[in-house]
């Protein structure tokens, strides 16, 4: 058990997901059940930006069901930033910011830091460990995991994946019944962009769709198999022809051989130096309608898919929260510089724990869809990761209406008085 | 009373909606509570197509579950189709196929039609009906109206419109949501593309998300107001600067003052010799990123709002039951050449009542949303759009599940046997 008595901040990062917001709750819950050792709960606006500028809210000026409400509220209450203390590019105004976060913790007596996010947050929460321990400032630095994205190795799945799948797969499914029921034309084929950079997790899990086999989507482009031209025309065609529809799920960073991303436009870059992908429905629904002369139809779900709380899971809402409360948990014991992890104890009937992780082993790992989960010809996730992905779209969450349309909560953000001058 | 005995017949046409189905369900349930006149009941597949080809189904042979189960399933059960009988393009081939489908309705002894669609099936089903008249063909012919356009005259709403808005004003809450919690960059723009070509009624309806003055949507681009990039730019640029964030929602047919479709793809027609539209929010997000920098997201919902069972209004479910089973008490009761329509008693409390109007004063006529219910920069519908939406995305239809994902029913369509040769 730790005796390191002090102030807790939780701050958010990165892309937001429906969940992400109950993790923050679980952490600020779980907090509040160690005030011998928890003294303040301060929630850091915008992660990492924020505090730096010192942008703190006082979590124990909110109202108790507003905090409960966070369970049920889309995206980062608290905001979130894509932003990188970037020791390799700019090492010296990394080593300021770094140098400028400890006198943020000092002046505050931040004693446990919680950071929820994907891969970069989790990375940034490593440093800030590395550095507390480098400095001797007793600090217990904990990552809870975050992405739709799912791509972060060690645990089982990310909390915000369960919710954008059941989101995607239930679009799917009502995109396919629509289609199959104007199928009076002489063909026709929808194509479906959903999220996914690198991993094609957000993509396969719009399998779930499919009850039988000439359910929708019939074919799943993958970010991890290379797009090839000729064999995907011949199975569009396959299926236009026996079913006279065809629909296709393309995760947005799907690749030509070269490497090159189908949707990129190389013209605009995202803070990460990534081209901002906006066309991979587009790219193949042109490539479908120039050589098969079929008829396309897109839909591109964009930042719906992740905010959909209105179709969120209650499996992931749950474990959201949970890992939020394991976070405080470890620290809490004197843990530091690990991540909470989700562990599967049993797939059918479906069983969870959390575990913690060494920070060092996540950051910047990507973990990808294993090739042998992927049908032989690449076009559709296979039994293995059906099994894996079924449980996470489990349940409802229960999500409060007014007039019609969901009731979300909102953070008074009342602001923590701040001790140092603004940053240079 | 209409003491005509004979067979009845639905069949469906046009985009399918969420609640297309519930309208069928209300015509087969009520037409089963007149058996001293309506004997065998059956549906035609694809709309006026399968009628030419006889392709019917016995529904009396369905389980009555899966007739109930309709009032949850999107799209059209018993199919679709846009096909026009064109008396003037094709006079000579439409009095061939008007032939053939009373060559039909006779071989089944079919008299009591009900057609469930929009514009260009209440003209069809008007056709029907006068052709009979002519004929000496004793049939009751009866319009169901549905459309998610809401476009049709003298009903205040149709059957689908309530569903698409709770569904797309649902979606710019939550991506608003998330839109704001990643506003620390230098502002962004997110462009979200929704059906309706030429009125702006589904756009429109994304107002409903606004509760308070700096919610999104923050512009909302109308068909029926013509784009006009410098005053819409300063727009933009007004809510970047005060918010750090603008949420445009376009509508699909978004017009040039010249009248050019904003989005329009002249190389693609569809049936009607329409343009196919898949760009809108493409094209609105280049002129924001091109001319003021500021960085863009776009999103499409095509089809998935239209077919978001899991997002469907329940009052719309009802009303679109409720025409279902109107327009076969009228048909009984001796009427034809009739569409049902939604009339509106009072808004607030919501009351309404169904009754019909001649289907001579529907066919073609396109209902637009009134001047006066924009606000005069033609930014935003006003509150008297507000006052007559607001009632209609109100409830949540009851969607049964099935390992996380919704359950729709499937009609087993057990053939009638056909009377006739195949169509020339």
């Amino acid at each position: 058990m730790s005796d390191l008595v002090g102030n807790m901040l939780v701050a958010q990062s990165g892309g937001p997901t429906a969940v992400i917001n109950a993790s923050v709750a679980g952490v600020i819950q779980e907090a509040g059940r160690h005030p011998e050792l928890i003294e303040e709960i301060y929630g850091g606006l915008n992660g990492i930006l924020g505090i730096l500028n010192e942008e703190f809210i006082d979590i124990q000026e909110e109202k108790r069901a507003v905090i409960e409400g966070l369970k049920h509220t889309p995206a980062a209450a608290l905001g979130t930033c894509r932003y990188k203390i970037d020791f390799k590019k700019k090492p010296e105004r990394a080593a300021q910011e770094m140098e400028r976060l400890f006198q943020v913790f000092q002046a505050h007596n931040i004693r446990y830091f919680f950071y929820v996010g994907g891969n970069d947050s989790q990375d940034t929460a490593h440093k800030i460990h590395e550095h507390a321990v480098q400095r001797g400032y007793d600090m217990r630095v904990i990552g809870v995991p975050k992405t739709i994205d799912n791509d972060l190795p060690h645990t089982d799945h990310c909390p915000g994946y369960g919710s954008v799948i059941k989101y995607n797969a239930t679009t799917v499914m009502e995109i396919a019944a629509d289609v199959v029921s104007m199928a009076t034309d002489d063909g026709s084929c929808c194509v479906i962009e959903v999220m996914g950079r690198g991993a094609g997790w957000i993509a396969a899990g719009t399998v779930l769709a499919k009850r039988s086999p000439n359910d929708a989507p019939h074919i799943i482009l993958l970010p991890e198999i290379p797009f090839q031209e000729e064999p995907f025309l011949r199975k569009v065609k396959e299926f236009v022809t026996t079913l006279n529809h065809c629909i296709v799920v393309v995760g947005e960073g799907l690749k030509r051989p070269s490497g090159e991303e189908i949707g990129a436009d190389m013209s605009r870059l995202d803070a990460f130096g990534h081209p901002v992908l906006s066309g991979a429905a587009e790219r193949v629904a042109e490539i479908v309608s120039g050589k098969l002369k079929t008829k396309t139809r897109t839909v591109k779900l964009g930042y719906a898919q992740r905010s959909a709380a209105h179709c969120a899971s209650e499996t992931d809402v749950e474990e959201a929260t949970a890992c939020g409360e394991a976070a405080v948990r470890a620290a809490v014991q004197g843990k530091s510089g690990f991540m909470v992890k989700i562990v599967r104890l049993h797939s059918n009937p479906y069983q969870w724990t959390t575990d913690v992780q060494p920070l060092q082993d996540i950051a910047n790992v990507e973990h990808l869809i294993p090739r042998d989960w992927i049908s032989e010809d690449g076009f559709v996730p296979n039994e293995k990761f059906v099994d894996y992905a079924r449980p996470l779209i489990e349940g409802q969450l229960h999500l409060p209406m007014e007039g019609g349309l969901p009731k979300f909560v909102v953070l008074q953000k009342f602001p923590v008085e701040k001790k140092l001058p603004p940053r240079a």
